[in-house]
């Protein structure tokens, strides 16, 4: 529907050309995805406000996430070719449309990976990962915010206003990946105080679960990764406990440790072998809350797991909690910016891809991405 | 650990010989197990109160469940041979234990499924069907209430009173199918006024989740069966729409007829094939309430769900709204005895079993077996 | 802030007068509040579409309020001289703003008698009651629905699209007392499946909890008032016992054939007399939904209650389960036709305040007032 | 219903002449009400097992409550003279009746302020405080911990075991005012992330309020009282900010502090002062929860409250979280060892009442007391 701003003609960017005068206000740089395994850093046009509600923001601070991975990978075929990817930042209203009401130019916001119209059945349910009019739209069906500007549609519904004197780098991490952590892990998951927790993958998506698990105070936070990096920068973020699978069987660790097994497994990768994991070690009355993407089924045991009274959810992120979430960060409860291991400019966001799709090699978590 | 009841040597009832003479005080006729195919109604030894919680219950109705059906298909190796089965029925308390304060002899009462010690921690949390003193022990661990007698531990928690004037043939529908298809199924489901739900499976437990589904006003209730005679008797019960799935696709008439699928999708059979139907007609934030018993595993479709944000729950019945329905069935807002089709006596019971494992045919829901 | 809708001059209504000739197209007949104690129809500037959210909706049915009896003894001083009263209806959409997406010239809509935006951290938390440029605004802050058209700010999350076929004037009651019943009376409250419930007041709002409390299948239903019409008027819509507190001591009786008292009570009046009862008939762990509008503090008898573990809760209704409740009407789950006793035309609004304010001796319940 | 063992005659301690010897194994040291204003320590009979259920329990450590105070300023008139204070402590059994299965001699236990029979209608619901044969009796209705040894009624539901390795002292904190700043004031008042809330009095049970609220993460805690050190102590405890309103209006400085005041306000003194601020600060669809123990009424504001969609709650701690809790002490979540300011031997414990009694005076929060 939004397809008419991606048609148009996009040159490659020459090597080493750009500058401020060789760009004409109507275009920009901006990551481009030419098909499976292929993206480009090209010029392109600058986008503009096009309906009453859209706004444009001028890219500040922008990341790279798993899900960019999947669609370079081609596992996305919704995403076109002559796509522009990203769906995080932070950024400087330009101008907005005229029935957005609660950003003007010059604000500073966060944008969120969500577009919610706000008056469709599921965004007044608060879900509005399924909003009729939105969704997870920006960097798969509509141009992203890999680039220098980006057009929100809904603006009054899908930015949120950064506080005065805030670090805007941590609050990247707000767009996505935190409010992922915390609504379909920890919130789904519910997590309680003296739980005792698993999250299988230390990846930014597990560790934000465990950054956020931490508000609701469990006593036991066991990390299962393969990677000992990772496993060492979990301990640092509050892990009390961390399990290689490479090296030991994690469910037979945990069942041997704990009583019936843990109150909540959280799925962070998005494969069988780790929901394996999780239905081995869940407690009776206990949670599953999967968070990882996943590019097959899976076998559930449910002949064990039946009596088991066990709940297990699932989902895309509604960001209903970013307000809240912006709330501990900004009073300190909570500190994202630990997340961030790499800076690079824009113009060098292909080797930013490169450092992000090697991130055991390179001990990348997440990468910020400047003009 | 209840093994030396079950020991003692059991006589096979000769033909027609029974009668109250027959018998002296210390043996009764019982159904009880001989291992995968065989059951035999027996002289077995009453029982007697063991422990000061336990009481002494005298059967005045009973049922059989397609639990028992599954015993005898050798499909639980859990319980052993020997053992008398049956978890359901109303009684006659005719002694108890000097701990018991609740109940004293002459009551009558409702034999929960479940036994609940009401001082572990998962019955602190109401979870009794995993009390680690009880749970689904009777007719299974020890033995049951297919029987002129039968021990009851714990009996202050797993016994409820009748009020004086209820119809106790009724009520034997709330030892287990109610509180299941209710818990398990309606509240699992978290059913809400206005819903589109489906309910699959028109057995005892489907037509259990169905009256107890009306408690929160759904708007449409699809129910999905092979058998005509068990659909007519759904729309009878409240069902909006039926569907015979030997002869139309339920899940794409239900996709074609809904917005985006349904808001509860209630499992009441326990196969792959119920359980796909299921995953294909949940809608985004929905629910998947597992009731039925499976006996092999499961093809989670998560890499179409994950992005659904639904909720799959499973689970033993807890016998935790047992008081709430007994509530409702006095006050007239449902009435279980509908689900009775069948009535035996004791003596009979092998025919019982053959009519209620022949439930097609026999154009049979539930039986009830009286002394 | 919408003042200058209201300011311009009106004209009365010579008696006998109108007719569609005699107004051009710039203006309408409204009943317009004119300070204490006085209420005109009027001729009066036809509204139009002022924003970009706004819709144009002309009124098809309309209904009057106890809240407009409020403004008209002079209880709401919020509420300015000039303005057009009313904030309930259903109404046909004339014309709508640009930005306005869920609704187009022609489609029959239910006016909420709450306005939101969608977008300000209240509407996000579904309290759209507390919408910072929202909530109850219509026929109190802006022109209202007791008139010929009617402006409706915030269109697409104000507005809700009648089925087609479905019976209009039974939805005139979903614009407010359907919701706040059941809103603010029956999910405050908890009622759950057996319980015990007492409405305190039997008008319109303690109806529509009556109406709605049985969604959730409540075991008994006192329905306390002191006005015999009522009373047997309850007894139809499903009251199980019904007290006439002028006649006996509502709450004496209440507690004597209650085992601790009630699981929930609600306050459907707004004054200290009938909140006492409340407090006297709530049972421990049990719920105080207050839904009455009160002029003056209550005598809280938290010396007595600190102990018993109950909730209290009051608040105006948010039109969050407006959606819901138009199910339930559409599948015949609920008749809110039957509050309807009287039918007035527009310009015997006068007439229809007479009656409506003399309930009692008129046996009126709700009124529908048509052009 | 227990008065039997009040009834016995109890001899005044002599002064000084207390030592082992001089107590046969029938009497014990215990501190017993005599009346309004009235105290002692006395040697009185011993406890003994009475009930199969009871077990008998050697106090390790206890502590003095407000309650306690209460009744010796003759405001609990329920508790007769004659009857051994204190509901408090943590101890090892001696003893346990036939029916006891969840202890052993030996055992180590925290004492439950809360008795519970785990079977009666309010037990099922977790709502202890309201057990049918038990409740708040201990030092009340029954003789309580004040003393060397105490007798259990409900053991199994009425004791937690005690970890080994656990620091006892830190535990006493569990029997009663970490539960109930807990459950009545932070469960009861919905903490959540991010949540503006405020703790109005910092005695011990603010304090554990204090504590278990940042089990949830807020972002903002205001400690009310009149008390500069308890306000001091409330900051190294948590609070992120004090106010003293002796010397300013601590009702108006939060609301200019806030939008629009606090998500939670919580009472933890019971007075009609300190509800009224509460009444002012908190916020539409805010939580008003309320702990404090009142001698009369409060005025409540519900001609403003009624249209802010507030909840009140108010109740006796269930102690249904005391297992949750030793979870987070025993992992370090939280350190209820800081509350206690003062150590004393049982025969001090005069002194102990004298020193608690004037808790401003001698800075005092909880003191211990030891045999």
């Amino acid at each position: 529907m939004e397809a008419t701003t991606k048609k148009k003609p996009v040159k490659v960017l020459p090597k080493n050309a750009r500058s401020k005068k060789s760009i004409d206000s109507k275009t920009m740089m901006g990551l481009v995805y030419d098909g499976p395994g292929k993206i480009a850093l090209k010029i392109i046009p600058k986008p503009t406000v096009v309906k009453p509600t859209d706004a444009l923001v001028k890219i500040l601070k922008t990341t790279i996430c798993g899900t960019d991975l999947g669609i370079l990978h081609g596992k996305t075929p919704t995403c076109k070719p002559g796509t522009t990817l990203g769906h995080e930042g932070v950024g400087v209203i330009m101008e907005v449309g005229t029935a957005v009401r609660n950003f003007k130019p010059g604000d500073h916001v966060i944008i969120s990976c969500i577009t919610s119209d706000g008056t469709c059945e599921y965004c007044k349910k608060q879900m509005y990962a399924h909003c009729e009019d939105g969704g997870w739209i920006l960097g798969h069906l509509i141009n992203g915010t890999q680039a220098e500007y980006v057009r929100i549609p809904h603006a009054d519904n899908s930015l949120y206003p950064i506080p005065a004197g805030a670090d805007e780098e941590a609050l990247v991490m707000l767009s996505d990946i935190l409010p992922t952590g915390h609504e379909i892990g920890v919130i789904n998951g519910q997590v309680k105080p003296g739980d005792t927790i698993a999250i299988i993958g230390a990846g930014p998506i597990g560790m934000s679960a465990l950054l956020t698990a931490q508000f609701y105070s469990p006593a036991k936070i066991y990390m299962v990764d393969l990677d000992e990096n990772r496993l060492k920068m979990a301990k640092k973020f509050g892990a009390t406990d961390t399990i290689n699978s490479g090296k030991e069987d994690a469910a037979k660790k945990i069942m041997a440790e704990t009583k019936d097994g843990v109150d909540v497994a959280i799925e962070a990768v998005g494969a069988p072998a780790t929901f394996d994991i999780c239905q081995l070690i869940v407690r009776p009355g206990g949670h599953i809350a999967n968070i990882g993407v996943h590019g097959k089924s899976v076998d559930l045991q449910i002949q064990n797991l039946w009596i088991r009274n066990i709940t297990i959810t699932m989902g895309l992120v509604n960001t209903n909690t970013t307000a809240m979430l912006l709330k501990t960060v900004s009073s300190g409860k909570i500190a994202p910016k630990k997340l961030i291991t790499h800076h690079f400019k824009l113009k060098e966001i292909l080797k930013a891809y490169e450092v992000f799709g090697n991130a055991g090699k390179e001990k990348a978590m997440k990468v910020i991405i400047e003009p």
